[in-house]
């Protein structure tokens, strides 16, 4: 090594060493008489210096040339520190400077490299190889780097096998769009990049790997939202001779293990909730359990008074926001703005507060006398400085809007901490969901997954209503992993296609070798995958996946650090058999 | 888990347990008045049996309609066989079966799943699925998995971070054929998958990640020789402030430790050979060095005898074959015949027998007296009982004819057994190639290879002398692993793009954002990358990298399983922007 020791290294007891250190120049402070470089490199930062009339000349000389980010070589020795700093590790020591090699300069950076920098997201992107000195991005790939070290240990320990499956796989339209590879050797031939190993890991359980799982690159060519990329990644698991209860069980350990050793947390037994309860007091498959706030249904109390809006509504629901009762006029109409909003889409917020003193006043005081507004508290068990916010419609667009609601609310209320975590089980998918674009079913989950037993009589008679073997993991609101039990036989694999409307020959184009496969000694088996990246970022306590990815693209696919996508040669094109179509 | 043992777990410990199994029937024994069922899983086989008289007379009927590959769960109690298997874990006990439920049927599979099978390989392949079930090739993909696990607890230790690269890049003319992703959000652009995530690690350095490492999937669109893939995994590395030293402790280090933990061997420290001395004594730059046989050049000796072939031959080169003088006129003609082949394209080869009672005997008799033998024996150092095989033409292609002989000879003396193993590193490679067909030099490990500093000044004057920073390790005659330290500056990046031909326009199209990267304060780095794959097919003696991939291609670089690559919906070419070109 060109050093011998790194710039997070030394200590007191390393006093009168000769030391030799690599790294950036962090900072340059120059008193005259004094001269102070920070020297940082992935493991800290160590303090050099020299001074005017001890040191040599040539080396002050040299070393008041150097300038941000260049690429030095130290040579000095170590010596206590007059006054220390307590804020880093070597704060205790610096290094009389007696040597000194430029090892490459650096034009000023674009923008500068310290935890919280004066660049903007899009040059950040472009100069990303700079943006990834920066702590906080290089900490969050830490971070991610341990996260997939402690999966390991734990998935190696219970016996799991990674197993790469293929990147090169084929088109299958159900699903979200596929990203595509044109052969050369088969012109008018294609790949396609996974979406997930799915058919893969199961094809593995039927070869008796038993237990499999693989950190691995996921392909969707979907149309960008916020914070998502193009590709992902997944942990991706299966196991086989299982139920429901081995996969809780088995995951819940990992996500406890990962808390447990990459942040120091233990996190309680994760509960389990139904998707109908879910939905019903949350309005929402990925409820935030950080805080209750549950909805209230108030139609039975709010009912034959006049109220147009609350008779007619097919829901009358509600959340308690506690001690909101203070919430200003101002405040309130934020609230009613934010609802109304088309993606919210509410037609308008009831809100009741119940002052401090006792007294109950609401936007609909003209319809409901104090009695009423009294049962309208009762029945929402709220208390003496509780607002009540209440929502009214058709039920489920309704219970949606409550959702963000809630969300909203509790986000104000200070109810959703980054550094606390809540995780739940939300089991009992509906197996299918109708899709009035389509006109027919599509599978809630995917099409491999097994209907609940006692629910398959319902596959003849309301397909909308049998429940699926099909479980996600919720942290924090976000669903971080989600998966099911398989169907593992020709038949149920072959009706479900039938339910999603491939044909016969569809199906078998598509998914023949699993179908097939099913013939030859399926064993029954179930699996789950986790978002990663998604992972990764709640760990970190970070809204965006952006920083936990070190080269992520932005949200028109593109990577502008390297200008990808980019035109291709001709002769590309003509090897590939394709033309662009104008 | 519907079992509460595998089939690999049981012992005389366990007996009279009640235990469930689960698994696949490999094999069923019925003696009339005994019956046995041998059930598999990835554990291992324990023996069930029935005895008529004793066992439920509807248990005996239903076992016997078991097939092969049924996949069933046993319940029974564990008892001490009489006759016991040690060949097995599981030999001592035997489960007398007292519940059996079938958890799912099986066709008669279309070849044994045994660990010889009779399947071809296409069958193989079609139903990978099945294949994968036979002991020899899940032994493979586990023995995969160890290597892998035992790479990231070595990289781990020393503190290397394992970053995830883009799959989604940019297409670069330099190198191999990419395989191209079109883009369906920018029409007429395209991304390209990895050939190696090269760039993006040397990005990583600047960025002062220090120490880099990823096991990595990468794409090359090659016209398929036997036993190359479209896609392949490399354990990808590189490290900042190094000198080419610490690669080679560093990683020696790694196959040493995957030696020692993976196939419990200690193999010897590793020589250096360099390139210049490789070529010369074993005509190739990956000699397989489980044996000596170097060459030995006899120009001196034999010129002036009026022996045509080799007095105009720029080089006259040979190999002793120790004890082979009793070799046949059949064998030697058989060893001539190899030789001729045009992709070896030696035009005829001269032996010499060493007979065991001292006499000399050769082809060359004509032109040669006993005494030119003696030297020609004594040139080779070649005992009594010896072979001496010569090739004579000009000097390149003639070493490496020579070299392909000295491999086959090695194999029939059995010198290549596939349980010894023997590395080393070659180093100095030439920078550069001259490649006639594009009349231009080529970077011969690529073009972000540094030169050594002291051959700097021939890239001036004569580039195909200068030599590289760059090293391939080579275990049992097949590179397994190479790397270079880098460049890492803006004026040398750019030197070395103009000396391979590119415009200064195209060099920044392509590569701007690497050569900005450098100005911006680049460390000295270098790194090393190891093909995955045939590594692992090398820890399992294998010849073929097939069977340690789990879904590997076909020659044609299809997947006849899953029936990719394959033609996609017009559909799906419209919103891509793209037409097949008949």
């Amino acid at each position: 090594m060109l050093r011998t020791h790194t710039c997070g290294e030394l200590r007191i007891e390393d006093i009168n060493k000769k030391v030799t250190l690599t790294g950036w120049v962090q900072r340059l402070r120059d008193k005259g008489s004094l001269l102070w470089i920070d020297l940082r490199d992935r493991y800290g930062i160590t303090q050099l210096f020299l001074e005017e009339g001890k040191s040599d000349a040539a080396l002050i000389l040299a070393a008041r040339q150097l300038g941000r980010e260049f690429v030095i070589r130290a040579t000095g020795t170590v010596s206590e520190r007059i006054s220390k700093n307590d804020k880093i590790a070597t704060g205790a020591i610096e290094v009389k400077l007696e040597g000194l090699e430029v090892l490459n300069s650096s034009k000023l950076p674009p923008f500068t490299i310290e935890d919280d920098t004066d660049g903007g997201e899009d040059l950040r992107m472009k100069y990303r190889y700079l943006d990834l000195r920066r702590n906080p991005v290089r900490e969050s790939l830490q971070l991610r780097h341990k996260v997939a070290q402690q999966t390991r240990i734990y998935m190696d320990s219970l016996n799991f096998i990674e197993v790469e499956t293929p990147v090169l796989i084929k088109s299958t339209p159900e699903g979200a769009r596929d990203f595509v590879v044109p052969s050369r050797i088969h012109h008018g031939e294609f790949y396609a990049l996974p979406q997930s190993p799915q058919t893969f890991k199961q094809l593995l359980m039927v070869s008796g790997f038993d237990k499999y799982y693989q950190i691995v690159k996921c392909f969707r060519d979907e149309d960008l939202r916020a914070d998502r990329q193009p590709e992902f990644t997944q942990i991706d698991c299966e196991m086989s001779f299982i139920t429901q209860e081995d996969i809780f069980n088995t995951f819940e350990g990992l996500i406890r293990h990962l808390f447990k050793t990459v942040k120091g947390i233990e996190i309680p037994v994760m509960p389990r909730m139904n998707y109908a309860e879910a939905m019903k007091n949350y309005g929402s498959d990925k409820p935030d359990m950080r805080f209750e706030m549950k909805f209230v249904e108030f139609n039975d109390v709010v009912v034959g008074k006049g109220f147009q809006v609350f008779d007619q509504a097919e829901l009358v629901v509600g959340i308690v926001a506690t001690g909101c009762a203070g919430y200003t006029r101002k405040q309130i109409d934020e609230l009613t703005e934010f609802v109304k909003r088309p993606q919210i889409g509410a037609k308008g917020l009831v809100w009741m507060r119940y002052e401090a003193g006792g007294a109950l006043k609401s936007s609909v005081d003209k319809f409901y006398q104090e009695d009423d507004l009294r049962k309208i508290a009762a029945t929402a068990q709220a208390k003496p400085g509780d607002l009540i916010l209440i929502l009214a419609g058709p039920a489920d667009p309704t219970r949606k809007a409550l959702s963000e609601l809630r969300l909203l609310v509790g986000g104000q209320l200070g109810l959703r901490d980054k550094n606390k975590f809540s995780a739940l089980w939300v089991v009992d998918f509906p197996l299918l969901e109708w899709n009035e674009e389509t006109n027919r079913y599509h599978a809630m989950h995917h099409p491999f997954t097994s209907p609940k037993r006692e629910d398959i009589p319902l596959l003849d008679t309301d397909p909308g209503k049998v429940r699926a073997n099909a479980y996600d993991m919720v942290l924090n609101g976000t669903e971080i992993g989600g998966g099911s039990i398989r169907i593992h036989d020709r038949p149920t694999q072959q009706k479900m296609f039938t339910m999603l409307g491939f044909t016969e020959d569809e199906a078998k184009r598509q998914f023949g070798f699993l179908m097939d496969a099913f013939e030859y000694g399926a064993p029954p088996h179930g699996g789950i995958a986790f978002g990663f990246d998604r992972l990764c970022s709640l760990f970190g306590g970070a809204d965006s996946i952006r920083d936990f990815i070190a080269f992520p693209k932005n949200n028109a696919g593109r990577d502008t650090m390297i200008d990808t996508p980019a035109t291709i040669s001709t002769e590309q094109l003509k090897e590939l058999g394709i033309a662009i179509k104008g």
